[in-house]
């Protein structure tokens, strides 16, 4: 049988974060990407898959997330596929997503030849400033997966010497690609970087090649394939295991594969590794959403720099995020007199703290876990 | 008819405060005085009924407050004679309070000389730390207000140069009155002083005569009548109307002149103009509740400061009150890298403040009541 060689393209969100950072509105079976944080009622994992499904179609678009997020997603977003909803048998990070995903595809389309499919692989972590300017770039980043046979990333330009995120290192001379207007410019990739030191990010900053790791790739399933058995020949092996098991439906090889698999992110385990790497640049505003600090929400601001959700009552208040998830009616909440403090009310549960220790949420969540509290 | 010359002595619980200072845990029907502030199950007015009762027998203690409590009074302490919960028409400050106490007694006792009614008045809204200590000042003042025939107060000798405090000045050159280890010395008062200013605050704890006013009072009927006509023959006059209406039950006539009343304190409306002032000195610990930091809670404390109720998770704080009125199981509350905070939450409302701006709760209030907020 000859394999189909019809292009298909396939969207790729990963959603198995647990959000722990989103406490209290984040909980074990409401992780952040459900929540609406960056749009006044659409959720994280909502606004991630519109951009995907205009450019692959819904019936295309893959979620890969844990198993007991799959019943939560199905019912925060009804309209989705939830065939489509991937679970992994447990968590083995990005590198592991992304090799289920392989796999989970390859069993999906037995006959048809990897090298006929390409994914957009992206994320529910983000907030995209400009949705016209993302379609641009995640049309390029297909074409060049594809015309170029190259594992494609997007980089960001940095706008401050951030400490948190992995660099991706572009090679300047001249843009592999580039038309004005239409597509975003091109470079090939020299190197990935883990997070920097401070001095290190002002250098990347300064450099002018350096840009911020968005977590987000596009390869043709043969590409990644191949590139996988370069670095990382056994992740590779199973990733062709695994797809002739749930070929058969046999769910316990399949587990037992993957739990053996190293839980390590997909740069680490790939993409520094390889020397076919293609960078996008991003030419819209982007921001990471990774904690209450980061949470531009789509309330109200005022003159002293709050910003506030749920009506609260700011008094003499100056750079606080009030949060009042539970609406001034379930809870009145006042805030008076503080600076750069985080407030975070729902129905249920509380959470108080400096901006600077917004990372810190996940000291509470750990300690409600241990008393088995209901709130987590 | 000769009037009965039986000593008679009463408790007058003054307890009209709206204490929005302690929102969210306070309400418009539920002031501070019903709140254990102070002990782990015990209101503040249980905490304050219970040494004057002792003193003249519970029959024997009035609560003078707003007509909007008294039935959460009632519920709140359903021990405490209901009859004896007496309720001012409208609010007007605590020589109001004390101008219908006044003519109330005479209209309940009508056959009795003025002069064989002794009166104890003190508040629900201080933390004695020496009940022993305490109960012999009230045996003090008001042997003094019998023997004496004078204006009797309690001063607290001043730990702090506070500026949120009246000051008595005594004539320290001998007591008026000292038994030692029997009673607290007992000075002729100089004069009374308001609220003073940082410097003036100084110069006072240095003095050695200045103490804080604790706002209780303690007098024969006759001579509270004496004085007043001295000090204010129109509120004396007042008063005696008022008893008369209230012995005909007219109270429409009560009201209107009850509304008449200046709104203004006891201490300025007659002990300031007073030459015949009495001062037992307060030998017990003494706290005012005022406000959410000067609550010594009932619960945890820590070794970085924190005071902590209702099992809240405090990471990395120092110097905080967290007060979950609501309970754990209710509302988890978790605290991350505050200091000098205070965060209180009930199931409805949560509260966010600096120490420094306890007293600043009433601009929430406000606000809150300008919004028809059910929180109020």
């Amino acid at each position: 049988m000859t394999p189909k060689m019809t292009a298909l393209r396939v969207g790729v969100i990963m959603a198995g974060g647990s959000g722990e950072r989103f406490w209290p509105l984040s909980r074990q079976h409401l992780p952040k990407q459900l929540l609406a944080l960056t749009h006044p009622d659409k959720s994280m994992l909502s606004l991630a898959i519109e951009p995907i499904a205009e450019l692959v179609g819904l019936n295309n678009v893959y979620i890969i997330t844990g198993k007991h997020l799959a019943a939560p997603i199905h019912e925060a977003e009804p309209y989705f596929p939830y065939e489509n909803i991937l679970t992994e048998p447990c968590k083995r990070n990005t590198a592991g997503a992304l090799a289920y995903t392989a796999a989970w595809l390859m069993a999906r389309y037995p006959d048809r030849n990897p090298d006929a499919i390409t994914l957009a692989v992206t994320t529910a972590d983000h907030r995209i400033g400009d949705a016209e300017g993302f379609k641009l770039m995640l049309e390029t980043a297909m074409n060049m997966a594809e015309q170029r046979n190259a594992l494609v990333t997007c980089g960001i330009p940095p706008t401050r010497p951030e400490t948190g995120f992995g660099y991706v290192e572009a090679i300047m001379d001249e843009p592999v690609a580039f038309e004005s207007g239409k597509t975003s410019p091109v470079y090939q990739v020299r190197a990935f970087h883990e997070k920097p030191d401070a001095e290190q990010a002002d250098r990347f900053v300064a450099s002018g090649r350096h840009y911020w790791n968005s977590g987000m790739f596009f390869w043709k399933l043969s590409v990644f394939l191949g590139e996988l058995r370069r670095a990382r020949p056994a992740l590779a092996e199973a990733v062709v295991t695994m797809a002739e098991a749930l070929k058969r439906d046999d769910t316990a090889i399949v587990e037992r594969i993957f739990e053996a698999i190293e839980g390590i992110s997909i740069d680490y385990a790939l993409m520094e590794k390889s020397n076919n790497v293609l960078m996008v640049r991003g030419e819209f505003p982007w921001a990471d959403v990774g904690a209450w600090n980061a949470v531009d929400s789509s309330g109200t601001s005022d003159s002293s720099g709050n910003r506030t959700i749920g009506d609260p009552v700011v008094v003499d208040c100056a750079n606080c995020i009030v949060y009042n998830a539970a609406g001034a009616n379930k809870m009145a909440v006042g805030v008076v007199g503080m600076e750069d403090a985080i407030v975070v009310v729902t129905d249920d549960a509380v959470l108080v703290m400096p901006q600077s220790r917004a990372q810190d949420v996940r000291a509470v969540v750990e300690e409600l876990k241990h008393r088995n509290a209901k709130q987590i």
